[in-house]
């Protein structure tokens, strides 16, 4: 098995890039191939111990920025460590692709150069969302790549993120979420109430509707969303968990004996602060598209880049691209054949 | 001036009401009315000294709870405090109807009994959203009562929003800000991007997208979106918070020295939760409809009571429900010529 990192993107390559690939091949019987600057990356190898036929570095000239605009970065910049990572993906000559950079700019390539599971009407780009407080995360779908959704986009999505749940994250029976305004059926626009009448006819184990308040509650193993809401949940968060700290820092300096007790809890807050990161819990799969990518935070450092590595492996052995078209052609054959019985 | 108050609204009634009545009293020169069972509120005003003339019950038989169906509530519990109060006001009996009690049937009672105000689309359930770091909250609209939303009725949002904001809570100008997946203008569905264009075209202070990581950092005074993402705001904000104090309470019990510091922190901790909890800056009002309507938190305490009272006062007196259906008149006319021009 070859997966291939992209050298090149998010806020710390080629450094931290390059750590976790050395710290994941510790952990692992396949290879690796880095893709980017040969020179930056060979630099950065060379300060590490390592089997060396387990690593191949293939060098690329372009490099695709967050400030690129994504479909006009994937169509000129050809040889971008992204496009080129994108192309030895659809030849086969790698078995995933792991990129920490420009996250319109990778759900693009993987559409136009990958392009979709034949069945999928929208690939969804999925996110980790942690839920810190009971050391579990859950899967995110669509974290922002799908604004607008019907509701047999919504059904595609919790298809396709229950089976990664079951086949990389070892989740039996995943239970499937849809983000709603209310617990009730009838809740919500009417994209969510037709979306929950389709969720319930599937055999997946749809638990129902969740309101956004039990989200970090570990309440569902798959939460479902439009891409709009998606986007709304994974940046509210983050942004409450950080006016949080700020609110906390704020009480503590309003009393001396409250300072003593922050100067205790100091090392807690930072411990904190590292649980509420999703960068650590390592890369978020793009679904529905015909190659296993995986997409990390930009702020990704080596154990987050290791654990992508380490969570494509069983994406990658366990076929779950294949998995999902078999699900999807058998689903839409029920959905004919019960249209033909009507 | 005579300002109606909900007895038998929300889970702290009437006790809580009555008390906050008396608090309001106080600092008011108004009069205030006690809609509900008169013996339970002639029982708990008994407690208080106060003038007695300034506080009048009226008698009603029927209690719409948090299990009723809103429509059929309203149609059905014609002797209920709420229907009571909203015919009150209808008929300028009272100049501002205040409860604690079901909010989908306050909306539904507002809408039914009052009425839209003319050129109105749809009228708003507001939510105070309180960024507690830097002590001051904003006006999400809208906050669940239309989860789905053509680009008109977010502009509606907009200028009632800041009607309310310029003339009850004395902010000149209010800043108005469009939650959205990016901060570009052509980011997001389609609804969210030809709003931004209506925006821009008012004589609001519009000053574009908003990310939802950004809420608690104070950006706006006017926080626009549909009823489904401010739902999710406002219970995925309360879910993040509570889910943080538990995540740190756990974190203290790691160790003998953080628990040590925990028994430091315990009254701050306490503060914290209060600020966090909306209900602390008194209530929102339902915009839109033809009376000043205000919800208070089902949680209500007599603080809140009390400040959704003294905020009720400059909502009636700088007669913001006419001023909105000037401005709505007033653009309506400008659309209008400016479609003959064109």
């Amino acid at each position: 098995m070859k997966i291939a990192v992209d050298g090149m993107g998010g806020d710390h390559s080629p450094y931290e890039i390059v750590k976790g690939c050395i710290d994941a091949l510790e952990e692992m019987s396949g290879d690796i191939v880095i893709i980017g600057d040969k020179n930056l990356i060979e630099s950065e190898l060379e300060k590490y111990t390592y089997i060396h036929s387990k690593i191949t570095v293939v060098h690329t000239t372009d490099i695709i920025t967050n400030d690129d605009q994504p479909v006009k970065a994937i169509r000129s910049k050809k040889d971008s460590s992204m496009v080129v990572g994108m192309n030895l993906l659809k030849e086969k000559k790698i078995d995933g692709f792991i990129s920490a950079g420009n996250t319109g700019a990778l759900m693009t390539g993987a559409l136009l150069i990958l392009g979709r599971i034949p069945g999928i009407d929208r690939p969804s780009l999925t996110a980790v969302y942690p839920n810190p407080a009971i050391k579990k995360a859950c899967l995110l779908v669509d974290a922002g790549a799908n604004a607008e959704c019907k509701a047999n986009n919504l059904v595609e999505f919790a298809i396709m993120g229950s089976i990664y749940c079951e086949k990389v994250l070892n989740i039996s029976r995943p239970r499937v979420g849809l983000v709603n305004i209310g617990i009730e059926a009838n809740k919500g626009t009417s994209v969510v109430k037709d979306a929950y009448q389709r969720l319930e006819k599937t055999s997946l184990n749809f638990t129902g509707n969740i309101e956004a308040r039990e989200l970090q509650n570990g309440i569902a193993d798959v939460i479902v969303c439009d891409g709009f809401v998606g986007n709304v949940i994974l940046k509210l968060s983050e942004g409450v968990a950080l006016s949080f700290i700020q609110l906390m820092k704020n009480k503590l300096k309003e009393s001396l004996v409250a300072k003593i007790g922050a100067l205790i809890l100091y090392g807690k807050l930072k411990d904190l602060k590292k649980e509420l990161d999703y960068s650590e819990y390592g890369g978020a799969p793009i679904l529905g598209v015909r190659g296993a990518v995986v997409k990390m935070h930009g702020s990704s450092e080596a154990k987050a880049v290791k654990n992508a590595i380490l969570k494509a492996i069983p994406y990658i052995q366990n076929n779950v691209v294949d998995i999902i078209h078999d699900e999807i052609v058998m689903l839409q054959g029920n959905d004919s054949k019960e249209g033909k019985d009507e």
